[in-house]
């Protein structure tokens, strides 16, 4: 066998240099003569040099545990990812207990393994996320402090999961069939589960790690439907981890990625819970049975806010990865030769290898500006909405407005940041040709773990839907010189900008790329909102019809609005937040994603009049103008994600870019066994093919 | 735990009525009044009634096979499925060895075994296709018959495998690396690897099964290089299968999806074969070592287009499988209810699921009927390929040109079918919410086993770029009022075309929207050509060159000239081959497909000024108008594919649509055990659970 190891007796020809022991001075060169310091950019992503710091101590304590070991990782079973999740969560935990201690923000430690193990951050996520901010965000202050005291926050002979869909329901909460009727002779809900369909499913935790639910329900008492409510409804015996009496529950088995989440079903016959474990920070029940009704209900789904935006994070934490392992492949990969004799030209240097792959890394960064903006925009008003005064009606309600426009834009930014992930993770593995099909390469399991952030935590298509409808509304306010929401400030100047024109301006700037968008973003929903206003009139005023037969407009309005939103948090995060060193070359990326991002969408443009149709095709030129000048510092760029080779688990690309090496080591080494013959070879194969012919039977002797 | 079982004991109250009992009452009412006969369309799809009993037969028997059983497919670990695959291999090779006793059409076995189990096709496809193709295309009669006397031919005591890509060398075959070289002492060749990049790589069927190998290496005879060739070089003693000396094979190990196919790595150490085991029907080399080289040297790749094809047709086979899951889950599926207390709505009655699934099933039916079109005119080009009179100089050339155009056309349509049904694997597992990521329903590993068709067979990008210089050349030529060939044809009518307009007329006929795509095309093309030919003056004629610049266009001219060809095909078909009574919905599907394509390119018809803004708007309520009418056929023009639950197999995807119970009752039988606690609680989950407190540490008695 020729070995990938160096010290190999490897006969080297001429003609095979290259591919021998080229690669890795190619990266090499690529890292030479960068008019900018790749660590000032990694700072600008992470947000200051000290949240770099944080970040990176998060990532080698993790990188540096022995059980967060991925060599093995493509090569598990269900069953082995399982087991090793659990034990990861174990670890994971203390973490999180240890940044409490050192005031870190834990959301670091989750930032760290949502690249190495997604199933991980899932698996303990459930808990510290959905069920710790159902407990925090909907419990009153007596009943935090009462679940603290059995544990819950010490994620000690306790852990949470959350019950919200069930087998027959998803993303309409309301229609959920789970019943918890209250029995006002004991003083408890009984909770129940009246028919296969009510099943609650997928819910994470279940299957093998929960002693405790937080249980979406339907409240009824006195024979009243009160809607959803949330309950905190034990599983497990702590001590025994059985099952308590009522309780059945089984195992969800195989998924498309994840496996290592224990998700399971859960049917409760009735089971009987204290009133008390009724989460009452907003619906309260008191000993019998009255009901006191918060005055603004939205309040209590503040937790799918906060899922939302870290799914946001983790789209660009997860599509840096994916687009950092294909260009340092395109970049030592060489594939058919220009001028013949000549050696073959690196797939980088190919124009069209570029325009699928340096948009996209201009996207990458597009997302880390709008991520880290709402991140920071959620934080701010959460805080508030925790801090405020319940008596102080004014700041109440403002900070319920901002709730509920965060509410609408996380539910944009979360489908299209999830779907360009997608999107990202897939063409970066076919830009890798056959070896982004390997296993080891990561694409495929990125790619089968990444897909349920398309459909969990609020489904994609309904988000955008639902962001449409905002949307929608706010366009109408607009046309009626009503104030808007300051997301849509452009609206109200919709006037001015619905005849706007590129002329003879040039639209490789900021300032035009920025109206253009806001333009195309007006019109579409001004547009949007007169064919909602047009349906309206046909069902005479029933808004939810009218909105129905709208839906593709609020489509388009949301996407189109999101778009705007990469667009102008990209540019306003380069103008805040990076230092001068860095900007032209950010700026460039910006451009590049702007351009881009018009020429996919040119129809817009054409329609609204801003662009003509030679506006278009010297856009066209201008994207491989952009990419042209990207190229140049396409290493840089990607090594500015600052991930080891342990969250690149990838050999194709490895930082020192010896890619046949890594990839050729990595393939023996979790395949051993040079006799080449199959396990079942005795059994199965040589049976076939060692198989004697039929016999010839002889049917004439029966015919004597 | 409440059962899936119709006949369990559940208590059903009002509200859960639909959930529990409706769902296969849904499907049977979408069944009623339909207007046309399905199993016409059944026939329509599959060609004729003789063909359907044929696929039925076929498909019959492999679902009624013991070893083809998928109920525990999705559980399966890599080493598992290796095994079954190689059992199931078995079984297909003499169900192939059968189809020619009795006349049928083996393809149908491979169609049947693509939608159950895509890595059997793929395992003994590389046989039977690649490496029989091989000897069958590229030996001389003489070698076909040696071949076939050791039992190539009849799968018995030979294995045969294709080794053409090398860790460093994938799409470009020229540039390939392993060395044959030619002793003329010993009247044999030399089998060499070079270096490591030179390892034959992602060989399926080398690690556990193959006996012989078609390798392509580089012929180099007297220090002359002729470049490559095929060369059939044993590699396993058939009696002992063990490795013959100089062979070093290996395991690829995991991929992203078709584990059951034994990719394998191989290097050659010097490995001597006879000079006779050249493949020599086109290239000769006598025992002197004289070369005569072939007239016309592509005629060897004609395997290759081979496999487009059947993956063209795989294309539809799979989609349908997908498309006609997705759309009986929507129709049982309820969400949201449009009125306060009313029943939730089936989410196919909602416009934008309409939107995501119905135009897809129209596409569907267009990859029917495209690849239909390019089968059919590959089996008479082959033909009259493999039987044309090698003196007959005009009949060759006419062969050989039909050979090409067939090759470019099939490069396009690979890529673009394949990528339009991992889109349709993606859409469809995303309209099926969270259910869709269960490993169980399918989609999961649908999706990975079929990721690859876009990289294999040649890399999509490069076979579209391929395609693109092809239709840029025609373009070049039709402005100059030369001769094109036939599928360009439109192009000489550019002159007219591209003055064309919409105008009064309806857009919504077969006419007017292959008008609209003919205009649309002609217009990218010669557009595209203009660019070319521009860039060709700045390079002084360097071809090459000047065609990379364009690449963006090429791209371009082909995506939209491969899309015309599946309007063309599509309205074809229902013209030619479809009875009266299904005419009018085919004829819907098909405007449905092509308003919506328009819809997605709305920018090319802006710009060539076919098309207004207005009509923009349109043909967006144009395609809801259709969407609509779709609509009520849906579960019929799915039941038309008439794929059996066996091949279904996604419990959500039944034909009795009975959804929550026949996945509930698969989730529990693939789950049992309904103890809940993990096989690891004691050794990993109790220990964390349980876990004391650390203790305290008094610092203080250190400070005595």
């Amino acid at each position: 066998m020729l070995s990938g190891n160096k010290s190999s007796n490897v006969v080297i020809n001429d003609k095979s240099f290259n591919t021998e022991t080229e690669p890795p001075q190619l990266l090499k060169q690529e890292r030479e003569n960068v008019p900018f310091t790749v660590r000032d950019i990694t700072h600008y992503l992470n947000g200051s040099v000290e949240q770099t710091e944080i970040l990176e101590y998060a990532m080698q304590r993790v990188e540096r545990d022995p059980l967060f070991n991925n060599d093995a990782f493509y090569d598990l079973t269900k069953d082995e990812i399982r087991e090793l999740c659990f034990k990861r969560v174990a670890n994971l935990a203390k973490y999180l207990l240890d940044s409490r201690k050192d005031g870190t923000d834990f959301r670091r430690y989750f930032d760290a393994v949502s690249v190495a193990d997604p199933a991980a951050v899932t698996r303990l996520g459930v808990y510290t996320g959905l069920f710790m901010n159902s407990i925090e965000g909907s419990g009153t202050p007596e009943q935090i402090k009462f679940w603290y005291s059995l544990g819950a926050n010490e994620y000690k002979r306790f852990y949470g999961c959350f019950g919200m869909t069930e087998l027959g329901h998803g993303s309409n909460v309301a229609g959920m069939e789970t019943e918890a009727v209250f029995d006002s002779e004991t003083d408890e809900f009984i909770i129940n589960t009246p028919n296969l369909a009510a099943t609650k499913w997928w819910i994470g935790g279940a299957a093998h790690s929960a002693t405790h639910c937080v249980c979406f329900a339907r409240m009824i008492i006195k024979g009243k439907d009160y809607g959803m409510k949330s309950f905190v409804v034990p599983l497990r015996d702590v001590d025994s981890f059985n099952l308590l009496p009522g309780i059945a529950i089984g195992d969800i088995g195989k998924k498309m990625g994840r496996d290592g989440v224990d998700n399971g079903w859960i049917q409760f016959t009735k089971v009987r819970i204290p009133r008390q474990f009724l989460l009452m920070r907003y619906t309260k029940v008191d000993r019998s049975g009255n009901v006191t009704e918060p005055p603004l209900n939205q309040l209590a789904y503040g937790a799918l806010v906060s899922a939302r935006v870290n799914i946001a994070v983790e789209s660009f934490n997860t599509a840096r990865r994916f687009i950092t392992i294909a260009i340092r492949y395109a970049a030592i990969r060489r594939q058919f030769a220009s001028v013949p004799g000549q050696p073959e030209t690196k797939i980088l240097d190919y124009p069209l290898h570029q325009r699928r792959l340096l948009p996209r890394l201009a996207l990458t960064y597009a997302m880390n500006a709008v991520s880290m903006e709402l991140r920071d925009n959620y934080d701010r008003i959460n805080n508030s909405l925790l801090n405020v005064n319940q008596n102080d009606k004014a700041a109440l309600k403002k900070a319920v407005n901002d709730t509920k426009e965060i509410f609408a834009l996380s539910a944009g930014v979360k489908a299209f940041t999830t779907w360009a992930t997608a999107d990202i993770i897939d063409e970066c593995r076919q830009a890798c040709g056959g070896h982004g099909y390997s296993g080891y390469n990561g694409f495929g399991q990125g790619y089968a773990d990444w897909a349920v952030q398309c459909t969990w935590d609020g489904d994609n298509n309904v988000l955008v839907l639902s962001m449409g409808r905002a949307l929608i509304q706010a366009a109408c306010d607009a046309k009626r010189s009503k104030p808007v929401g300051e997301p849509f400030e452009y609206l109200s100047r919709h006037g001015q900008l619905k005849s706007s024109k590129l002329g003879s301006r040039k639209i490789d700037s900021p300032e035009v790329i920025v109206e253009a968008w806001e333009a195309a973003a007006a019109n579409a929903l001004i547009s949007s909102s007169e064919i909602y206003e047009e349906e309206l009139a046909k069902v005479k005023g029933n808004v939810a019809q009218a909105m129905e037969a709208a839906s593709q407009q609020r489509f388009e309005s949301a996407r189109i609005h999101t778009r705007l939103y990469h667009v102008t948090a990209f540019f306003n995060r380069i103008k805040n937040s990076s230092s001068s060193g860095i900007k032209p070359v950010l700026t460039d990326l910006a451009i590049l994603f702007g351009l881009w991002a018009i020429e996919k969408d040119a129809a817009l443009f054409l329609t609204s009049g801003f662009l003509s149709a030679q506006d278009i095709k010297n856009i066209t030129k201008l994207v491989d103008v952009y990419n042209l000048k990207i190229r140049n510092y396409a290493i840089p760029l990607t090594d500015a994600f600052n991930l080891s080779d342990y969250y690149i688990n990838s050999p194709i690309g490895n930082y020192d870019g010896d890619v046949y090496k890594n990839y050729f080591n990595k393939v023996v080494r979790r395949n051993p066994g040079y006799d080449a013959k199959a396990p079942y070879y005795e059994s199965v194969a040589k049976p076939f093919i060692q198989r004697s012919d039929e016999p010839k039977l002889d049917l004439s002797v029966l015919d004597e």
